[in-house]
């Protein structure tokens, strides 16, 4: 089974960015599943019903958040009706939505978890491992190929949790420092991980957004206004190939698919 | 000039990786300086005398520190005696030691600069963007080649920093994570730039620590040894040419240097 | 029922002042039950079996802990036979001990718990407001004379929670940041509340340290030894008085008690 | 010299609670000076120009700010026009406005100093001790009357810098939690100090702001507005004597006056 998952779409340059990656990737990989983490994909804050169903028009089949989940606030009723759309696991029980699903296609069946970190994060949310580690028992009834993205700041709690699970899902990617890491690799039981896949938008940028404002903030502590970056759009991810009866990776290999500028 | 830059350097695994890693990166690069970043040398905490006193015979000409910079006691009156060991920049005015220098070889002069980051991290520090642009326009009287390490935590404190300094400096080489990204580039107006480096040392890890302690941590919150890891040595490093005349680097460029398990 | 708590007790000075303390409170107040924070009775580091034994000879009832309770490793096992020791509540399922109790006395019942909070405090544990709900369900069972500790940093989390709490508890006090509030009140629904009740300890000092080292940290950030004080030994506490039959607090009272000095 | 300082005015109720508390407080204790913290005066967030004039027209002799001190953009330009408006001394160099200012009345002289803390607080400012030891040894050669607001979080910081300037200046008052703390006390050099000054505004609330949304937040993480309170007004302060020829302070006294509701 191949998997392309892609992180943080970062605002309009972001979005453009995935829909002319999309075709690309297609035919670069053939992906059964494609999965995208749309935490910032409405202005850099959130996601909105009209960008979530854009996406699942382009053919992504599961959309993934993070810390930015409610930025966009009617997506707190919103994410009840659209189980593709999943909020962190490990949000405070009784969080509406969900943070896991299994998407079938080709006669595959892929679960998708969304989890997210706590060292140096807000919110402050339940405790992760333990979390993940109930709902992917559950999920392994389902289907032995699971994809979890990890929503996390610290490089250490991010390989703890990808060794944490290591044997138990197929793939651990990390999103939400926007900076793709060099270090993907298949642990030795067989799960695919990543600490970070990046992100898709701007990338003369900080993390997408303008490069003054930031330099600006750092050096005077002053207001200034945080607007998106729109040069050098990429788009970054993962592709992982598993394989069907195990749900062990055969294979990770990093995308950085540069397009041309707007 | 050619500059081979190492990540931290963790504990013995990490030192004994170092001196295996440095002949053959001079037979592959032709380096004209080498920098490590040794603030995890000693057992994971900081630095030796005895230990910068290694590295230095071993070639390397200067060793930069990071927040674990006084773990050694000891440190804070030896820095004061062995310049080519730096600590932070933007540490508090008084501070023992430098943050900066100039080192020469080969008719060449390559001007070392270390400072750390504030986001996420302790201690609180100074001001590094001022602090830095303060330091690098005396330097810049004495050479045009100059390299940072940036030892930050945050990528988009890390990026912006790279930015900020963009023209000013040959590179900005980040440091902390223990994980290399992807990320390297050189920046519109020739400032080379990575947001981390990586480390040098056990790999089969969690940022070179014993990995079942740490998941023992996160799962459990009780006191655990966090041991030192052994398996899977690699010097993470980053090899940058720089034109002499006008400081702008010419070329970057990834080291991920595996050698046989000790 | 009366019941008298005391604050963070620190170091031999902290217990040595508890010690003088008891007889005068018991003369001065007539407490049904007495509860002592003890997360830093050991060196300032946690507690041992042998300080705990001490405090429950003095005529203590339960013992509270806090972010410091495993500093003792020796504490993790011990716990387990020692309900009258209490680690948070919201500690990860599985940790050995328990986080509430209800103890009995002069025909009296009252329950104890002990919560932490999140904000600004390490480590990160499960969630305070919806674990300790479930678990005071539970007790009002049996009791409805109910005491919360809640061992926090943000003054905006303590009061949230204590408003949270109004009606279900008798009395929710605050401690960690060793200082004493003048905000005790009993709030509409009955709960007695402060934000925090202070420390056991040499009042001249940092919140229990010596003075001297912790500016020296401040200003410098190098290394040195943070030791305990000895002058000035002060307890802070809290006297509740709470109606039986509804479990409603009729009376709130600070205490500080000064003591002749080692 | 008698002063009074208050705490945090939060809003409109808090403005209302500060316009009937000050001539009351007039009467009570014949100020010299009248010092207040506005840093929430406009809306729960910053402050206005507006505002601070009708601080000054109340009689106000200073305005110190803290972290919201940008909140209300417009402050970054208008601070420079007027100096009694003070931002915090340990904001980068450069920053618009002043930290401290001398204030002249009844042929007294009192300097006044706003200083911000690093501990769990944002943004990310230089030293504080170091920037407070230099400022105040300037402002010593004109007068010995100082008084320092020191808007901090943690307890251990705040404390170490009240007991760092113990004998430079007559008082450091802490603010920024909203909670008056009982450990008011005139330190062995002469500083009169008290960790926290509490707030001027609704004190049915959660240090300002309603209830219930807060506990929503906190039990959810869900999206919600955050409303300031408006019941129960009270100002909180502090009243300080000093002796004009030393500088040292003769007498701290908490103040917490509750006013009938708006
Ligand atoms: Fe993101
Ligand atoms: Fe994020
Ligand atoms: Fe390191
Ligand atoms: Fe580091
Ligand atoms: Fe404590
Ligand atoms: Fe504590
Ligand atoms: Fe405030
Ligand atoms: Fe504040």
């Amino acid at each position: 089974m191949k998997v392309v998952f892609f992180g943080d779409v970062v605002g309009e340059t972001g979005r453009e960015t995935l829909r002319e990656a999309i075709p690309k990737i297609r035919s670069l990989y053939q992906p059964d599943f494609i999965v995208v983490n749309g935490e910032n994909a409405a202005g850099g804050n959130g996601i909105t019903p009209k960008i979530t169903y854009e996406f699942l028009r382009l053919g992504v089949d599961v959309i993934t958040l993070g810390d930015h989940a409610w930025d966009q606030k009617e997506i707190v009723s919103f994410i009840q009706d659209e189980p593709r759309l999943l909020r962190p696991i490990n949000y405070p029980p009784g969080t509406p939505g969900e943070g896991h699903i299994i998407v079938k296609g080709n006669a595959k069946k892929l679960a998708v978890v969304c989890a997210i970190g706590r060292t140096f994060m807000l919110p402050q949310t339940e405790n992760p491992f333990l979390t993940a580690k109930k709902i992917i028992a559950e999920l392994k009834k389902e289907t032995p190929c699971i994809l979890v993205d990890f929503h996390a700041e610290a490089t250490s709690e991010k390989i703890a949790f990808g060794r944490f699970l290591d044997g138990e899902v197929s793939a651990v990617v990390g999103t939400h420092t926007h900076v793709q890491t060099a270090d993907e690799t298949i642990f030795p039981k067989g799960t695919a991980y990543i600490t970070d896949v990046g992100f898709c938008g701007a990338h003369d940028s900080v993390i997408g957004r303008e490069i003054a404002p930031i330099i600006y903030r750092y050096t005077t502590l002053l207001p200034t206004k945080f607007i998106l970056a729109t040069e050098n759009p990429r788009a970054d991810g993962i592709f992982i190939d598993i394989d069907e009866e195990s749900g062990k990776a055969k294979k990770i290999e990093r995308i950085q698919l540069s397009l041309p500028s707007s």
